[in-house]
């Protein structure tokens, strides 16, 4: 039983429950008591340490993310502290290294009041969704960022992922790419999936055949993604075309090209997600599909502080959607 | 009349004189009445907020940093990051954006018992030191990092930047270079300085002319900096060479170079200070001097967590070098 079921029995707002519970002067003395019987009615206990964290603000934050050696991550971050420091809060900052235990252990400390929120990005082997969930009992504002989960009610922000796997593929093919390998991070991701859906989607719109053995799940392990890389490019079946569906990707494709003396773009084109300030002076220059993460940082700061002033947890819902743009450089050249 | 100079005038350890004003069972009943005594006649008051803040664990530290997409920033925190979680610490973290104003007001900020211990690189306009003079005032831990301060008694953990200024510059001399511009990105940092140094001494070294006019000092401003670099790359007394202080400013270089059609190496060898992934990756790959910023986070993290956990503050006082690396590539051959 918690707040959102007793509200739903009780036909009234969670935010009217709650404030029912919390003996607040907004409700009338009538709905308090019939809040607080049918609490007891249904076996519903006050959380009193959500509670206490409701009082004791901690003007903290804290952001859950794989990596900080990245430079999606640390644009989106300087976009969260921006807003952070206008609203006098401090960021805690917590890595994961793509590791779901690591993520699981950062949650449940997180459980203990040090923060007053938390944006999250989660790690590729995060499978499951349970320590999302106990955030949600506890009340424990959580917003989601790039990396979100489908299947938790919560704000999300992200990226057009399925239209901009679409577009960079269809790029590929415009530019003569016929055999397009597509390097996924993690199939748990929902973004992963998605730009690998908008993948799949331009290859068939364009009449070419899907194959999945041109997926290549790669990994955290860059020197086992490279020994993958090296594999395709080597195999008989090898692509004219490489989608990278993160950065780190794209650069394992360069250091596999280059040690393999392969030409890109000649005899291999390379279009990859990426926000490296380096993208125009690598040798050759990388076209990318790069996300708004400065804003994507932003954003979420904003709906994350909205919740905590507003209090209304359960209330904002919103899922917003940036657009990531092409840039188009010499490695899907002629 | 602070702890250091009241344990001074007792000719007792400063360890012993703040056991006395706590009341330590460590300490003889004769002792604290010397101590408190002085004290008195001295007009020494203890500091109840520092004393409060050594007793009441907060079980986090802070990160003052210039930025955080920045690869030697962001390898550092990494390293931080894996001593304060084997800990069990949380880690603040704070972004100065180069600005002195905003270094000072989150020092102010960390004074208030949030955090058990500070790392700080200090923002490249940081002239002055007050700031981290209140925070030993407060006998709040501090340890500087990378961009230290020399005239404040506190840990530092730095790379050896004069060694690694005069072993650059006597590379690019090796290879050819006659005429050597130097881009520094701030006279007040003492790590800038010192790469000065170590690159006019080994011009020196070499039978070179040194010039102030080859000293460019750019900013935080990149849009400024490629002017700067432009400038001096059209100039009649154009370098031959150039050794950039940070990383970003070997960038703004490649970008310059790319714009105005100028061939490194061949009319122009580039070394720079970074830790980019893609160093190797740039056209040409670039050479660079790497700094160990992973161990360097590493280092200064635990040598707070000694501070903080023998609460020895003012006794430790190491100073710790770590060595950089040249790694050569393409931009300084010939």
């Amino acid at each position: 039983m918690n707040l959102k079921q007793l509200a739903k029995e009780l036909n009234l707002s969670i935010s009217a429950v709650s404030k029912a519970l919390r003996d607040s002067h907004e409700i009338s003395a009538a709905t308090k008591t019939a809040v607080i019987a049918k609490a007891k009615e249904l076996n519903y206990q006050v959380n009193p340490f959500a509670s206490s964290l409701r009082k004791q603000k901690s003007k903290t934050i804290a952001v859950v993310v794989p990596e900080i050696a990245n430079n999606f991550f640390a644009l989106a971050i300087n976009g969260i502290e921006s807003i952070a420091q206008e609203r006098g809060y401090h960021v805690l900052i917590y890595l994961t290294h793509e590791d779901c235990q690591k993520e699981v252990s950062i949650t449940k400390l997180l459980q203990n009041g040090r923060v007053d929120g938390i944006m999250m990005s989660l790690s590729s082997q995060t499978a499951n969704i349970l320590h999302l969930e106990e955030l949600k009992e506890k009340q424990i504002p959580l917003v989601l960022f790039d990396r979100v989960a489908e299947n938790i009610d919560c704000p999300k922000i992200n990226t057009d992922d399925y239209k901009s796997g679409y577009k960079g593929t269809q790029h590929l093919v415009e530019m003569g790419c016929k055999n397009i390998a597509f390097l996924s991070i993690s199939n748990h991701l929902s973004i992963s999936n998605k730009r690998k859906s908008g993948y799949f989607d331009a290859l068939k719109t364009n009449g070419l055949k899907s194959d999945n053995n041109m997926v290549i799940e790669c990994s955290n392990d860059e020197e086992k993604n490279r020994k993958l890389i090296k594999k395709i490019l080597k195999s008989k079946n090898k692509p004219d075309g490489i989608f990278a569906s993160v950065e780190k990707l794209a650069l394992n494709v360069y250091e596999v090209c280059k040690e393999i003396k392969l030409d890109i773009p000649k005899n291999l084109k390379v279009i990859g997600f990426s926000n490296l300030q380096t993208a125009a002076l690598l040798h050759p220059s990388l076209t990318t599909i790069t996300q708004p993460a400065y804003e994507m940082g932003r954003e979420a700061a904003s709906i994350l502080f909205k919740i905590i002033e507003k209090r209304g947890y359960n209330l904002i819902m919103e899922k917003t959607t940036l657009k990531s743009e092409i840039i188009v450089r010499e490695s899907t050249g002629n």
